[in-house]
């Protein structure tokens, strides 16, 4: 049928006849991650060569049901996490095989009607990297038998995965590291508001600080955006009773907070002030920034979601992938 | 064809009888970029939801040889440049009904064997990013009559296009404003010896400083990589002769080098050494680095490749977008 269609000058008939081997053989040479003997596939890559033959493997996905496509939608590729996470699922699947298809993830993080385009396109599995899906995209997944793995996002639905970073833990590790450094008056800088991640992060930080009898920190908002980041920690900054120490909900904004207090009300950040982010992008250890912040390791979380997908399992499992706090110089250290 | 493989419960047909329409709307309604009145799209929408229908992108386009997938292949994705021309050009294929499936280009810049697979996904047209292709698949391409566009690589094949930021006129730009700033011992840091990008800053870099009659820069090379360039620059800066200017070829090159400066030399950004980049992602107008560059704007880079790729065009042609000295803080001012 592929071929009729095609009307590509060989085929796999031709392929195997001058290979000496038989169709299926061929066929295997052609799918990645099949089982097939060094020797063997490179009898078939020659005579391939030779004759110039291509497997079309959109007509092959038809017969298999295996489109070796992954959907992918994702927000804020600007931001350095999500791009690192991005080169890593991308490594990560090519060595089984699979290949990303790339769909727009809605910014504001709620679930965008362009995703159900994602189904047209007879994805193995759908990714969705810092955005949610609707409900009914959800249930035509888990109907389709399509397995749909979140980052970032605390999965809602029946049969969806989630990955996250270890939110929890690493909210209270930062409250203790804060309070072990002497700090009286905390504050906390929450990314976008529906985001679960924020929202984690912030009740495990408020109610640990709460829980060690200290005062309950402030809050602001800076959306995981620098600007709106910039205003709001110049709000915390300008006011009577400045707080001694900032948690923000990502690195991203970390940076936009040191920025503030340096340049715009010349603190010394480490000292006058302190700042702890969350999530150890390449750019939090260069001297610059030298930003204390707990990991959230993307390549883990990368390897995670392949596993999950090349498990072919539709149940939904949530993983919590393990980060450490990274001490460096952004947030004064304990006495002890 | 499709339906028989598929299984699917409904059909275009149903979709059609329901809506009171023709099969060939049905298909335009599901055609992204299809004309279609808004009035007719609601009614075969809302049909095609009661039914439960979902057109089979990828069956289809084994008749209509148009699958909407561009293939994108792209190295140093952890650069923020290349972060910020992928979400570009996600946005902008989006808006005329194509989707980005992704390849993983060579971080060395040479053509990857790898690459030869994205033809066997009946892509519509490919693009390379910083990274390039071997002859015997742009011939692939042009026999099968694929346009494949390079981003910021030379074209050295036939029927390939080009788009690159304007490397000589920016070059240029920015020996003129280092030497009416009064600098007289310049360097610069090249990137990947085999990108033609590097390249071609480094050429016209040279030539403009020796055609004004000033001594020949110095060069090193930073490979487009942080570690790399802090030892380069740590060399330049450590010689008994030290340069009064650094040109970076790229802006990740150049906060590495003004790290060095500060943090491993004491020096003042800006008054005892100037540094300039190429790129003008968005971390260089924050106060910490305030970064003179050049632009190379992502934006109009990615429209101008989906201008082309829509085209339909595949003879090959060469656009260099033009960009602007962005002037700041990181390197000395002229005097008038």
């Amino acid at each position: 049928m592929a071929r009729e269609l095609q009307k590509r000058p060989s085929t796999a008939y031709d392929v195997a006849r001058l290979a000496g081997v038989s169709q299926a053989t061929v066929s295997r040479a052609f799918t990645p991650g099949a089982s097939i003997s060094p020797r063997t596939l490179a009898k078939v890559t020659s005579a391939a060569e030779a004759l110039g033959y291509r497997p079309n493997l959109i007509a092959r996905s038809l017969i298999t049901r295996r489109s070796n496509i992954v959907g992918l939608a994702m927000a804020h590729m600007d931001n350095a996490f999500y791009a690192m996470l991005l080169s890593a699922l991308n490594d990560h699947f090519a060595q089984v095989g699979r290949r990303l298809l790339l769909f727009a993830g809605n910014p504001r993080g709620e679930s965008d009607p362009m995703l159900s385009e994602i189904l047209k396109y007879q994805v193995d599995a759908i990714i969705l990297a810092s955005t949610t899906l609707s409900s009914s995209l959800a249930r035509d997944c888990h109907k389709a038998g399509i397995p749909v793995v979140l980052i970032n996002r605390a999965a809602a639905a029946n049969g969806v995965s989630a990955i996250t970073g270890d939110n929890i833990v690493g909210a209270r590790a930062i409250a203790d590291y804060l309070l072990r450094g002497g700090h009286e008056r905390l504050a906390f800088v929450a990314g976008l508001e529906n985001s679960s991640t924020s929202q984690e992060r912030e009740q495990a930080f408020i109610d640990r600080v709460v829980a060690k009898g200290m005062a309950r920190p402030q809050r602001t908002v800076g959306h995981y955006r620098a600007d709106a980041t910039r205003e709001a920690v110049r709000h915390l900054l300008g006011a009577r009773e400045r707080p001694d120490a900032i948690f923000c909900a990502n690195d991203l904004m970390a940076f936009a907070a040191i920025e503030v207090a340096r340049f715009e009300f010349g603190l010394e950040v480490g000292k006058d002030i302190s700042v702890i982010g969350f999530d150890d992008v390449a750019a939090a250890s260069l001297p610059t920034w030298s930003l204390t912040t707990y990991s959230q390791p993307a390549d883990a979380m990368a390897r995670a979601a392949v596993r999950i997908i090349e498990s072919g399992e539709t149940t939904g499992q949530t993983q919590r992938v393990p980060g450490r706090l990274q001490v460096r110089g952004s947030a004064r250290r304990p006495l002890t």
